[in-house]
């Protein structure tokens, strides 16, 4: 018989203890063990709870415990996670997390933790929600170096745009609406629409990808709250969809670049039909070629069904793999892992006469022009072309509102 | 360092050498330990090779030698690589193999074998080449209950109908360009185009999600040669396209239905967009609900990447990914594991006036007419009302040329 803690007895913390239990028989039988939940620390009150003798309100009462053998949080955050992560694995518990913010910022100095004390640290849930990802990825890619990694990893954003190209309907709305179902919070919804959670989790594939932690704050982020209706109906005459999307890739030389921006997908692209909720993650390996992980991100019992795939893999495999699922430290630098290379872009400008437009972004073609904006598709033009016609917008009196870059294979 | 030996030096074989070369360094990190291949088996001659000296042609050779930890099994067929295979397991090495019509022959017993003898039999290769499937969906899917897997797994007939669909292509046409590509065999297609391939697939990822050995004799199989072009049009005036899917299901009594078939699949569908030699599968969990693998199915370094990872899942974790990866044996059975469900069904009936056709197949929309021929979308059928509405086609004196149902969600 295992016994695990949970801590943090919140939606996937639940989710955990109710999967455990709806599927006992065969998380007990892929464990080679029955798998029960001995403690869960909250500190809020659940003495009218089913199982109110469970909790405790202390992490010494649960590492005083030599039974226990893994430690899931479910907490959030970093503030009381990572001193709470850092005491268990340094006490000889595997850890399990669902925790993206603690991975994309202490990930590298926990893996070296968990592999010194001959522990499991695993957090298949912090990127895709339930949807396998990080597994694949280390596991069944072993045989592969991997170029370039780049997806839809954050739901929110992906039902808004979905909703927007669906209904003909404005950022504001679909925030919403968003909003009432639970997707998006309702007090500040930046984390999802201005990109940091999709930021976060591209920094944690990154880091498996090539090796060595990548911080979110290196990552050039922009979200989706400059997109119309209108940019989603010119894109769809550019046989394209808008979509954030979150990228990382090593170019020959080694250097590594990442990024999380809405860009043009273009339709036959397969990232371009995942729509509402969903997740996708595409990455490249030198021997397979592309492949796709794709499912519903987010909700309880998703991610906490990857989770107790987790505690499986600790149980089982212990610190073993390590020697797969690892990434040297690195320390965070000034500045930004930009792509330097040269794309076509889609850009909206106001205020100037869209005549103007190819003296200013090179050759392409207009796509919209209703007197006050216009939308152009440069061909080929590079961010330091970007920065230089927004030079001259700015000098000519006008402003540029957006720059969609385009996607391509 | 470990040595391993490679059973067949074909298309696969040569691969996993090149790969193991190729990423050494990566495969050494993860594995633990270098990976070196010390003997291949092949009864051709190799004098000639640059690693001539590696080359055997008894089996025996091998398996004398205590240094061998793992036999990758790369021959093909049952005849030889199922007495080989079982030799090695019961020898006590891991076997690895991309061997479909192995595993969906005997895949119980050499499961059992393998647990028996404490080593590991793996097979991530045999469905979806390179693509990795098998080990998300028992390793990341540990704490689901598996309800449904289908796809698209065969790459040869998934290229025809996109071939067919896009460039408005006969069979024969397509089936012509896809062997002059070397998609599909010269002297007998029919493996792929007929669907005994994609049975075989179908049969491994059911017994995987389901527990018991399906055998393909039990698994109602057809092929797409009678798929025309004016089928794939109207199917795109249905808002579909025809795609080759293999799928297995059990339902809330525990009954499984499994089956290889043409069928309608509405655009929507994830499964639509997956074209050219593309193949994907969508796995249906209990928590975690649908989650889709998707890539470029076969290939020399594809296939041999998956077979690669999976020599360094054995020599990292030998047996005990048996307490996941297995099934129990069974007997096949005489008649077949078909779906009594009703569903709506495309029929295309030769020879009778299409005005008949609601009193033969109920409610539902005339599609085409073309005076010899008529095809209908009936809303709702089973197998049953189907095989009743082709009795009294035949007795009217035409004959039913295609019934393809529709994927539904």
């Amino acid at each position: 018989m295992a016994k695990i803690a949970i801590l943090g007895f919140g939606t996937v913390g639940g989710g955990v203890l109710e999967v455990l239990r709806r599927n006992a028989a065969g998380v007990s039988r892929r464990a080679g063990e029955p798998v029960e939940v001995k403690y869960i620390l909250d500190i809020r009150d659940f003495s009218a709870h089913p199982d109110a003798a469970l909790f405790v309100k202390d992490l010494d009462t649960i590492l005083a415990d030599k039974e226990v053998s893994v430690v899931v949080e479910t907490i959030g955050g970093t503030k009381f996670a990572y001193p709470y992560v850092r005491k268990a694995l340094d006490s000889g518990r595997s850890v399990v997390t669902s925790n993206k913010e603690l991975v994309a910022t202490h990930g590298a100095e926990l893996l070296a933790l968990a592999k010194e004390r001959g522990v499991a640290f695993l957090f298949e849930a912090s990127v895709g929600g339930g949807t396998p990802v990080i597994t694949p990825m280390h596991q069944c890619l072993a045989a592969n170096v991997i170029d370039r990694v780049q997806g839809i990893v954050n739901g929110t954003t992906n039902f808004m745009l979905t909703k927007m190209a669906r209904e003909n309907m404005g950022f504001d709305q679909a925030l919403k609406i968003a909003q009432e179902l639970g997707y998006a919070e309702t007090k500040d919804p930046g984390d999802d629409v201005d990109g940091p959670d999709a930021c976060r989790k591209i920094a944690i594939l990154a880091s498996i990808a090539f090796g060595r932690h990548f911080y979110p704050k290196n990552i050039p982020t922009r979200g989706i709250r400059p997109i119309t209706v209108g940019d989603i109906a010119a894109a769809a005459r550019l046989d394209c969809v808008i979509k954030l999307i979150a990228w990382a890739k090593r170019d020959d030389e080694g250097r590594v670049t990442a990024g999380v921006e809405p860009m043009l997908v273009p339709k036959s692209n397969q990232l371009a039909g995942v729509d509402d909720v969903f997740n996708a993650v595409l990455v490249k390996g030198d021997m397979l070629g592309d492949v796709v992980f794709y499912g519903k991100g987010a909700g309880r019992l998703p991610t906490a069904s990857a989770v107790v795939a987790d505690v499986i893999d600790a149980l089982k495999n212990g610190a073993a793999v390590h020697d797969s699922l690892f990434w040297q430290p690195s320390e965070p630098f000034e500045g930004l892992l930009e792509d330097p290379t040269p794309a076509a872009c889609y850009v909206r400008v106001k205020g100037l006469p869209a005549t103007v437009l190819p003296a200013l972004y090179g050759e392409g073609e207009l796509v919209s022009d209703d007197g006050a904006e216009a939308a152009y598709l440069a061909s080929h033009i590079s961010p330091a072309g970007l920065a230089e016609a927004k030079r001259k917008v700015d000098a000519l009196g006008g402003s540029v509102r957006l720059v969609l870059r385009r996607l391509d294979d």
